[in-house]
């Protein structure tokens, strides 16, 4: 393939990718704020002030591992990846379109709290994200000329997803529960997987 | 040409725009927002929240296409550039000005609706990105001593953006349509061209 | 020089100073909004809306500018640098910290009009970053073993900056327009010059 | 070690972290904001206005270098790493999720003051800091097969945060103190080491 009358680039496509993962991940710091309505001039209103917003550095941490484990999981499904095609592009413009929305479903969950409503919506959005991750998945295999397969990392996330969101509808924190199982399944290093893909550089 | 003495390299370039348009891309969540008036205690109340900025989706999801066919057009026509002229800096850096001043014509979409003005507004802007990315196209023939020429690629562009915001004043509707089809016509891999630029590497 | 023992990389040195101006640059854009108190229910009244934030669009495009300059001739500056001591890495975080400090001025401006205080203070932080310039442009020298001396390149911006400031405090208007013309001057490509670093690479 | 095989590449790891502290570093202009109670119609109101905030100025100057400082040390800590493994990947996160965490408690001593509990809560976070640097440190050495042992660099930071923190408490001006020496410790050339990894490239 003469690379010079592809349109387009790896090194490119990652810096881009990496630009909108390192962005998504550092604007989380400013949903943290101090509580308006503290004595900010007592030691007491002041601690008063650092520990209300508690329940933010919660939110916070969990919010930049999850997308940091995302940004793992992009990087070994990437990696090996030397035919860029236009559908991969499409396909990496989905998934980045829907992680760098997530701000937006961890606000709800923020505000609204561990209930019904924000657990199905926080699992709505990550089922949606492990389709894009698994059509991401089957364009690269297309591009190389692999034949066409799913695997198990891709079934979990399509199953255990969904799941989450039926379960959380019923009993919220049970559904938020098994998003962290699901989190912890995809940091373990077993599981993040280079697609090893044959043939000559 | 002895790249040591001109003042610029490819690749900061590439990396320098890339960061531009990936900052500009991941912003627009920050557009997405809960109502401020919603009863975030029961049920109903929270499903309205997520349901009432139903349109904001839409805005966020066609911000973040065409920002993104912008970016996959950016890459293609720049893939082959090998000689960094001061006009193309220049041209480059009209052009980014442009797309990260995107955000501002969507916010006055979401604001005033699909109206005469908005899209009006958002039509000339386009038509302003497409000269932007003309003047680019010309710029880099002129850097590698290609006779000049401008590509159906160009001319698409330059013709219905304007027509488009004519439309839209009279039919805001029918005129955001034939921007849609514009956006679905610079998404097509046979409409993603690389400049082919003979010559040794 | 055994570069694996230097503590620090020409490739990371770049890679983060494009991301600051990529961002810096791209933050502009959030200061542009239409004016809360008009009619977004007429024609008349949403023309008025974006006919109010003109002067918007004239502050984007100039600091837009400014700092695109500022990102050409930082980029002519350290192309040829192959030795990134600790004083040029510590002269590179005071010009960036500078830079990125410039929406603020801006801000200023915005909010001041064009009056004796808006312009002295603007004249007064591109002073500062004509003296981080010509530190930078020391540091190189040292770097690479090349006798100290300063080029017009240096003189022009310290010693016209402080004088538009003080043009500035008398006329205001004539203060920015010097300022505009300094902003010529660094845009044209006989002044962007790469420092030309002999030895071996 | 079949680089194709491992998921993380080091060129990734960098563009990512790098893309990390820039944005960090270029987020902190939006904390300097005019007054808003201030007459701007008056050469006094506009003069004071600039200089109410000047205890801004200096946060957002110690907080550029702060930030800029372990940028350097970072790029030191990774510039002769080869082998980029799992533990490594998770260790470098949770540096990163702390270092864009900063801008928080710099905003609680902007609103409390120099008071004990902003001083202890900035000097806890710090501490933080130090121990997920010597954690970085150690997965380095583990994944090139490096003895374990912890530097000068490690246990002044891991001795003296924590101490700045309990003078804070009792003085909370002369625990900001402590931690300035040890904000010129680290931006000395002397103590920013690289790693040296012996064995083969």
């Amino acid at each position: 393939m003469n690379e010079a009358n592809t349109p387009l680039s790896k090194g490119r496509l990652d810096s881009f990718s990496d630009g909108v993962f390192a962005i998504a991940i550092t604007l989380l710091v400013l949903e943290v704020h101090l509580p308006a309505n503290v004595d900010s001039h007592t030691i007491t209103g002041q601690l008063a002030g650092l520990l209300n917003v508690g329940h933010q550095y919660a939110v916070y941490f969990v919010s930049f591992a999850t997308i940091g484990i995302m940004w793992v999981n992009h990087h070994a499904l990437f990696k090996n990846v030397r035919n860029v095609t236009h559908g991969l592009v499409l396909a990496n413009l989905l998934l980045l379109a829907l992680i760098s929305f997530l701000p937006f479903p961890t606000e709800v969950l923020a505000q609204y709290g561990i209930t019904s409503v924000a657990v199905v919506y926080y699992g709505l959005v990550m089922t949606l994200i492990s389709i894009a991750y698994t059509i991401c998945y089957l364009q690269i295999l297309a591009a190389h000329d692999v034949p066409t397969g799913i695997t198990p990392w891709s079934i979990v996330g399509l199953t255990f997803y969904p799941l989450a969101s039926v379960i959380g509808y019923f009993a919220p924190i049970a559904g938020m529960a098994t998003m962290g199982i699901l989190a912890l399944f995809y940091m373990h290093p077993k599981n993040i997987r280079t697609v090893v893909l044959a043939g000559p550089e």
